[in-house]
């Protein structure tokens, strides 16, 4: 890795916690622990922002003005510190917020950190907190979760498609797959096919093993002007940041199952990248239910239009895949601490592209990433693409 | 005002809506119906991105992701939109994501709104949730509120400087008098010192006329790279946007009356719009509080520490006066909707500085204007400059 004085937006450094179902640490500890980790990782001991993805803090845990406090916990006094939410889409909202702010000029060293705690004795509450992502007028104040709202979006897709349910087994398996093997995600247990077909219904057509689990995380990356001179921390540059949105409520889409958020934020991202998927080497997708990653690969052009799931089927989405998704475990295996997740897939993509990635290293040789952050069913998306230089 | 092509960043327009103590519009139809006047003051009918400063929905009204429900309703489907919080000064970090996003490079036109709905039946629960802005652990959670936060530093300063809290009566009645002639206002009504003075305390030294209400209000400023061609919609531009933070919890302050957070906030937008206070011709300031008020102009220069009270009492504070503070109202007299009010600072600015604010214009030419928003107790303070250009 040479020294570069070519500016950009370069992740030079990450840090992340375990995922666990209930951290030992307060959600401000949670935070500057991975920014200090990440920052340390950078060889930097300044920022000149933080900008921090959570979405149920004010809620959860009592704490608005969140990044401040992290900043302050993490020994930062006065650095400007500033609240990205985008429901769960939060963590790629920052990191968008990050990346232009070192676009702007205003910024030479930038912190992006995700944190969620969503370990609550109420699960009742936690379950309506979370609805608040959806429009609340039409669909979370009249009794949808996120478990009944992607339900729709599945069977929706099923009657479309006319496939069966037990098709999207295999992105619950790659998903634990790759997490067995990653010491920060959440869960360490392999599924079968089997496991899948007989795991339980949450809301069908959606069974346990499609969905993300509630658990507490946290994120960070420094994203710098210029490429770092350090060895020990390879910088990775990232190409293209773009967004998108769509209406929240599913009811009031014209066509549900296109995804047209991802799609136009897919579409915003390849074209300032100059890249097609074609050239892709990984995808860390928003995995929180198997319909929103087969909905993905469709609108981000890995598959036709009702063929998503199929990348999964014939294993395509695996570490030896064409198009290895979810390479650490994924929002389901790794975990799905909300605001958190976003940030999370940027390190776990740094970490592809450094070859820092472990037992989790994908097969190929990994030069480009694509990572996208969702924030409801689809209605908020941010897609990043990032780049090893030669 | 001539045409430019010198990029920049300029507010080309402005929407709001009045302050009420109950909108009858839900918090989706607020935010859409500042954007869809600002958008129209401005001439534009697509913008690039919509940063909205909010911090209570997600509790008040069961809504997170409030930024695209906004787009949506506003007839923007598609567009990238973003919920921005950093308590009381949201409306401020909205703005500076805004002046970012435009000197990315990325986006050419920015809708910056502030909302905030607060009206709720139950005045115990938005007491508590306003007090999620504090530091829980070490305030909230205890008990304080920002009634009592902000006595604490009242009463500080009363006995540091051994003042009677009957000399910072004049900021209620510059607020009032100046919300009296601003249909936006919440308030309609003048005050005298006597009115003042004979006000309830709502926590000693705090009287009711030191402390801002609790209200819905809606507002929102187009943004753009090139100043406007429309005679009808000048433009200003934002010559400086900078923050900073401080510790949240008064209690870890090294010397609270300081007001570090202002101290660097406003040196660093000073610096990068190459003013001094004695550059500024009026300063909507963050009014929550009469001693936040006094606390901003002694750390933005325009008083010693200690005097900040005396340009008040003097009534160098009114619009005839040597800097003119709230001068629509301020946060005290036209309301203070938690994550609007800094964006009703820059669109009350932009409305002295092109002479459109009627019978709130100050009576000095205005060419420079200064805005501060402020989170918490001053833990969180954004602070921006806008310049009327020759």
């Amino acid at each position: 890795m040479k020294y570069y004085q070519k500016p950009g937006v370069y992740i030079t450094g990450v840090g992340q916690l375990k995922v666990e179902k209930t951290s030992e640490l307060s959600i401000r500890q949670m935070g500057a622990s991975v920014v200090k980790s990440a920052m340390k990782d950078a060889g930097v001991e300044k920022a000149d922002a933080i900008f921090l993805g959570n979405m149920l803090s004010g809620m959860v845990s009592n704490q608005e003005q969140l990044a401040p406090l992290v900043a302050n916990e993490a020994g930062l006094k006065g650095t400007e510190a500033i609240n990205i939410e985008a429901a769960c889409g939060s963590g790629g909202a920052a990191l968008r917020m990050g990346f232009m702010a070192i676009m702007s000029g205003m910024c030479d060293t930038v912190v992006v950190c995700g944190v969620e705690k969503m370990s609550h004795e109420d699960k009742d509450f936690i379950t309506k907190s979370i609805a608040t992502a959806s429009d609340w007028e039409k669909e979370g104040g009249k009794g949808e979760t996120f478990v009944t709202l992607n339900a729709r979006l599945m069977q929706m897709y099923i009657d479309k498609y006319d496939v069966s349910p037990d098709n999207f087994a295999m992105f619950g398996v790659n998903a634990h797959k790759n997490a067995n093997i990653n010491p920060n995600a959440m869960f360490h247990k392999e599924i079968s096919v089997t496991d899948y077909i007989n795991s339980k219904f949450l809301t069908s057509p959606i069974r346990l093993f499609d969905a993300s689990p509630i658990c507490d995380g946290a994120a960070a990356i420094v994203l710098s002007k210029y490429p770092s001179a350090s060895n020990n921390s390879p910088s990775i540059k990232i190409t293209a940041s773009a967004s998108s949105t769509e209406y929240i409520a599913i009811g009031d889409r014209s066509n549900p199952l296109a995804a047209e958020g991802i799609q136009r934020s897919g579409n915003k991202a390849f074209n300032m990248a100059e890249i097609t998927a074609n050239d892709v080497d990984f995808f860390e997708l928003h995995d929180a239910y198997s319909i929103i990653s087969t909905l993905s690969l469709e609108a981000m052009g890995f598959a036709k239009q009702g063929e998503g799931w199929k990348l999964a089927f014939e294993e395509e989405i695996t570490p030896t895949g064409k198009i290895p998704v979810s390479t650490f475990g994924g929002l389901k295996g790794r975990g799905h601490p909300i605001g958190a997740s976003g940030v999370y897939q940027a390190v776990e993509a740094y970490l592809q592209l450094t070859d820092r990635a472990g037992a989790n290293q994908i097969k190929k040789e990994a030069n480009v990433g694509l990572i996208q952050s969702v924030g409801g069913t689809a209605s908020t998306v941010f897609t990043h693409v990032l780049v090893k230089e030669a």
